[in-house]
């Protein structure tokens, strides 16, 4: 696609077949899903409904890539701490590692799109609108399907500081349950957004 | 005290009236419940039962300062990030800048003691005997009341490590429940021994 700040329907559709080539058809439902909450979202607060589109379309580009594809691409690639990086797995590469893979294959260079991309997992400390509707529309597309997520469905639409802070609450709360193991920067997330620490 | 590895009856003595003379009747009882529960427990497992008297009478010592104390030492010590340091408070900085105060006051030069103080809230990834002693005393003495403690004391006699792991994951649910901050050290002790990631 083209680099300007303007996106076309033909964009959206040449990304969504892109897409769609790249995963189970389960999942394409799922993307298909947080984009249609994204959009929602965006129309809500203000954003742009593009940049929203195209973010929800790309953000589980890389999720069915495999583990040696995503080490390889941290070994050749620009990450701060590698080592730490590779000792996670797809749960963190396919956000960190896989907005990468969206702008080098799909030519995708807008920064707030990748940024939201890389941040839909994880979350941060400093999170742009269009980080927290990716972030916050992929917890709750009409396909989930967990206690608590008719109440983070209706939070989002009233303060989305608000869903933010619930769905990092129960993220955290459901990977300690199951003991899995927890990325450092969601723990920033979660000292910002839950915690209230500055 | 002296700078020996050889500890006596009048150090212990000596000690404990300084600690004493910090801090509450209250809190003073804790302290001689972890310091009864850490020789327990390094009789039990072949640790050194004067330096887990030690550890374990000086773990609390600076708990009762301010917090403007604790910042100032903070400011003029070596510390590895103080900035980030300096964002969380007194359950924090009581271990990892009460070993300082235990350093500088009292005397006590012993590296193994002064490190259990500085991990006994945290925990870290690597922990030495002692440390896990001193960490999981602290949680199990017998003046502590909440739900779990009777697993977590019979564990702990069975094995050290599933003691560490349940402590560290309980604490955690906790401050997530209540949205407290969690410092990261305590999530590296996590993903080590809860969530086995190395």
């Amino acid at each position: 696609m083209k680099h300007s700040e303007t996106y076309t329907a033909s964009d959206r559709e040449n990304v969504m077949q892109a897409v769609q080539m790249r995963m189970s058809e389960r999942r394409f439902q799922h993307v298909l899903g947080v984009e249609a909450t994204a959009i929602a979202l965006a129309e809500h607060y203000g954003a742009s409904v593009e940049k929203a589109s195209l973010a929800a379309l790309t953000h589980d580009y890389a999720k069915e890539r495999s583990d040696e594809e995503f080490q390889l691409a941290i070994e050749q690639g620009d990450y701060a701490d590698k080592a730490e990086l590779l000792r996670y797995g797809n749960a963190i590469w396919h956000g960190i590692v896989g907005a990468d893979f969206v702008k080098r294959e799909l030519k995708i260079q807008d920064q707030e799109i990748l940024t939201a991309i890389r941040l839909h997992t994880t979350g941060a400390a400093e999170m742009s609108l269009l980080d927290k509707i990716i972030y916050v529309a992929d917890y709750i597309e009409p396909n989930r399907v967990f206690p608590g997520v008719e109440d983070a469905r209706e939070i989002a639409f009233i303060d989305l500081d608000n869903a933010v802070a619930f769905e990092t609450k129960h993220t955290l709360q459901h990977l300690i349950e199951n003991e899995k193991e927890v990325y450092p920067k969601t723990i920033e997330t979660y000292n910002r957004w839950v915690a209230g620490l500055n």
